[in-house]
């Protein structure tokens, strides 16, 4: 009997690691009919109860020597019928704290392992997201076996029992499950009624703000349009309800002793709902920036190739504070036909969700609410930066830290800058009074800034040109603290900077001198974030030479670095600076969110060695 | 005394390890003056020799409570002034196998630790790459202490036995050192001897095909032009010595085996150079890529803004076999102004150092050859891929197998393509002689190819069309394996395919059929590699539907997949296929190798809180 044999081999398993632990253990042999007695399950219980209270391990399995019924066992009939709903029942019967089902996989997959995509499910919710699975013969799930494992596993956890289905195989996994590991899939009674966001995960939102956003392309211009000034109106007319749950977020950072600037920056003040609203609509004005032609080419008569605009994708966004940063890039989503991820800091809980759940309540079904999620899970941001298959650019605003950090820990493409190490070049041809209004707006109109200048370069021979020491004296009098590279430190008797290579964000700065503009590019490449330089120069040879060799991001001549800017650029709205060299350089509009497609209408062309193709290659006009 | 104090201090630590240890030791006291005399010398050694037989470890210090000189020492005078120049003399003296000197640093580092890309030297060449490098008051190196553990380091060196400067902090780096683990710096007499290539490590070469690429760029465009065409010439006129080299490698190949694919893909026909020679000319005569203006804007009255096209920076590109590919990637790199390092496979490695030898030396000097890097050392790709911070792309050219690893393994940005997994879809308004002939060109004009079809869609009212026959049985005749999908396998009783995810590169593909061309798009969504998709219909509407909604990087109606190429896109040279969405996407040509810088001309505008300006933003003609 294949059965008996089954069950003897796994006996001796199961003796070999008993005796391996050195616990006792005592086997409990029951079948089907035992249960149909009420006076056995209450018997059970005790008998259980007892053994571990003697620190013996109770190994049930079915009674197959004095068992009546015939295997195969069909699962329409009788209390159990198997390993599985055996399991199932005990857990219930002896109303367990947890079940764990070990199988040979490492848990419920969405789909067969082979698919691309398939991905491990933590949290089983049947009625939601999962509802499309189906098991067995006509199963996306890889193997049978589950099946029977799933079957037992909604059986208990409906009764009570939280149930866990994981790997056997891995090390350690009992423990593991007992220690809180995510590993496996969990099977909850309640699991349908936690808050939605906090068992999707980031995952599988990102999947399904992908599908929305293929929809939301897909729309008209003038759809897409519609539902950024559906935004407008659903934010004005909600904001009550915003500036409430707003409130409470601002008194719980002040009660928790935040500082002002992060409180400052969390606060969304009495007008800026409106203002909101106001360049939202501005945006559902703007030009479709999806969809459009970048390029015609006629390939070969009647062979017509378009380089086209589209979404990039999915994004991430990683910010800090400010719930406004929320509004705006939402609605740079929706223009740009893209999916979004949101994830914002603890101290903005409140806002944001009540700003993510307006938003998304003026998306229309035929998109999906799904296209903007936010992650209020403990996915932690580590965990959403691992995710590089189904996000396609991560934007953090934030602090240089959290920049940086985010860069150093992830795959995916980041537009941002960690650093902006700005530097102003006085030329010895420079008109003082200019360099004098220059440097000053580009140190003190707003310090914080990363286009704010952080080094002040000035050709030698100025050392004793009273124009500089004007500038010096304009910049202490606001209350700049100055600090000096090796010569300026010497010449000017300042205090010395301990490094070239530091941005001070504040109202200090350092001051060098150079031996002429060629030291200033040799300066501004070896110390310099390739964000924004300028020099001050009446020689436009001079100018020319600097503008044409600073590889940074953005290069000025006699204008204050200041200007470094999206809506100071004309670009609308500004999706971040990037210090990237990559995909979008500076500050980035909307542009920046987008990717290109080669569109190809033909008329039955082949290459066919490109033996009868005549190529001709001419570039048509954009319609 | 100062001196004594601190040599009690650490005659006391020493103490403490050596009875941890649990090793006898015998501390030997020496001054300077004993060394004067050549029987100390002798006998020096002889007990050294001695202890060390018996297991006791000699400690050697200064005997300063009879030593005559007073601290500070000079340098100048006497035979040891400190213990740095003690272990040195010891070192000679004893004539050590090696000397360990530990310092509170990793080694000996290029620039002084708070200087952005300073790096640690693990093989000091004093002749060569770090000629520059002073130590003391003057020092790019950040600690003085160094100074002497250098010093004592040259001599010892020179005098035969090796050094190694490393960390006492660091855990086990003794035993590390003498494991032959690639810690601290190492002084060799013989370093200077070595392979070039084998001690420029791949940063530094990164670093210098920078600055070189920053020359190249300051070049006119008739000077780039002028190089490539210097480039042709010296290959034609090097064709025998390049053959000779390329016909080394080839027989090589051939005598270990390798197969006939990759001995093709090695070998350069005869008229290979002569055509490289003519496409580098074609190249040279392109319109520059680069200084391009893109955009210009006034941003307020004097104020213009320009975004203008400049090379990325360095490149890395990783190839397989091909020795062609070197000189195509070169001329490329010169055209767009960009750095670059090559890494190709050992199997071609003398063509590879040949063609690269002929080519750089075609680079003037006000460039530097540096600016086209050959990897020739030991450092791996894996190794290359961490260099994220000096190299801006990679591109690999070979296997999918090669480039998924390194999209896996790096944060560079790649610009490639893993998998080509390109649908045809025959709509059921298709006209079945087009079908047939696209699918055939499709799956058999190079099926080895990226952009060759390797699943069929075809419509389900079409599953008894006779046209779908004669299809099927073209590709048959051609000799093309067919699997089937669930549906396509049972109805027209062929093979099942194993996953729809699967690129065959060969004479086989999968077919299945679908409902309507949204189900395809669905199909080609979830299975496909968004390399190239196509579409065969009559229907324009359902054409657009398709070329709206396929997010893929190239989509066509009614024409091959095969034409999804840079040459037959008209894109004149090609650096890749991109599957990647960002930066570049598709078919590249040579405008994936540049980025942009925003160029802004003023006249001593400042921000100043936005007060003051009036912003006009009025695009403006490119001149």
């Amino acid at each position: 009997m294949a059965t008996a044999d089954r069950t003897r081999t796994f006996m001796k398993d199961v003796k070999r690691v008993i005796i391996k632990l050195d616990v006792s253990s005592s086997q409990l042999l029951v079948t089907d009919s035992d249960f149909e007695n009420p006076n056995f399950r209450e018997r059970l219980c005790e008998t259980v109860e007892s053994l571990l209270d003697l620190k013996v391990v109770p190994i049930f399995n079915e009674n197959d020597a004095i068992s009546t019924r015939k295997a195969p066992y069909e699962d329409s009939s009788g209390i159990f019928w198997d390993n599985d709903s055996l399991a199932g029942l005990l857990a219930i019967e002896l109303k367990a704290d947890l079940l764990v089902l070990l199988s040979d996989v490492d848990g419920l997959y969405s789909g067969p392992p082979s698919e691309p995509g398939s991905k491990i499910i933590h949290t089983y919710i049947k009625d939601k997201h999962y509802s499309g699975i189906t098991f067995g013969d006509k199963s996306r799930v890889g193997r049978g076996g589950m099946t029977a494992k799933v079957k037992a596993a909604f059986v208990a956890s409906n009764s009570g029992t939280p149930v866990v289905i994981t790997s056997g195989f891995a090390s350690q996994s009992i423990v593991r499950v007992l220690q809180g590991e995510k590993i496996g899939t969990l099977f909850h009674k309640d699991a349908s009624l936690w808050e939605p966001s906090k068992d999707v995960s980031a995952r599988e939102m990102a999947v399904a703000a992908r599908e929305c956003s293929r929809r939301l392309q897909n729309l008209s211009s003038d759809e897409r349009k519609k539902i950024l000034l559906d935004i407008a109106d659903a934010l004005e007319q909600n904001e009550d309800l915003i500036r409430t749950e707003n409130e409470a977020d601002v008194s719980a950072a002040q009660d928790a002793g935040y500082q002002k600037s992060l409180v400052d920056r969390l606060t969304l003040k009495p007008e800026k709902i409106a203002s909101l609203a106001k360049s939202i609509r501005t945006l559902a004005n703007m030009e479709d920036p999806i969809n459009q032609i970048l390029k015609r080419t006629e390939v070969a008569e009647d062979l017509v190739l378009e380089k086209t605009s589209c979404p990039l994708g999915v994004l991430l966004i990683v910010f800090e504070s400010r719930p406004d940063a929320l509004v705006q890039i939402a609605s740079l989503a929706v223009r740009s036909g893209n999916g979004l991820l949101l994830k914002g800091g603890k101290e903005a809980m409140r806002s944001n969700t009540v700003l993510h759940k307006v938003i998304t309540g003026a998306i229309p079904d035929n998109v999906g609410q799904k296209l903007i999620g936010l992650v209020t899970s403990r996915d932690e941001i580590a965990d959403l930066l691992k995710l590089d298959d189904v996000i396609d650019l991560v934007i953090p605003r934030g602090s240089n830290k959290l920049v940086s950090q985010i860069k150093a820990s992830t795959k995916i493409p980041v537009l941002g800058h960690a650093d902006g190490i700005c530097h102003v070049y006085i030329d010895k041809s420079a008109d003082m009074n200019m360099a004098k209004r220059i440097v000053m707006d580009a140190k003190t109109d707003y310090p914080a800034a990363c286009n704010a200048m952080e080094t002040l370069l000035v050709h030698k021979d100025l050392i004793k040109a009273p124009g500089l020491d004007d500038i010096l004296l304009s910049l202490k009098t606001e209350g700049v603290a100055i600090y000096g590279g090796p010569v300026a430190h010497e010449v000017l008797c300042i205090p010395k900077a301990d490094s070239f290579h530091h941005e001070y964000s504040s109202m200090a700065c350092t001051i060098e001198f150079v031996d002429d503009v060629q030291s200033a590019i040799n300066h501004i490449h070896r110390y310099g974030s390739a964000h924004t330089d300028c020099i001050i120069t009446t020689d436009d040879k001079v100018a020319e030479t600097f503008l044409r060799q600073v590889d940074s991001a953005a290069v000025f001549h006699n204008a204050s670095t200041r200007f470094s800017d999206g809506a100071r650029f004309g670009l609308g709205a500004e999706v971040g600076i990037s210090t990237g060299r990559i995909h979008a350089r500076g500050p980035v509009g909307v542009e920046g969110l987008l990717t290109t497609r080669w569109i190809m209408r033909g008329s039955g062309q082949v290459v066919n060695g490109d033996k009868n193709v005549a190529y001709t290659h001419k570039n048509l006009p954009l319609q």
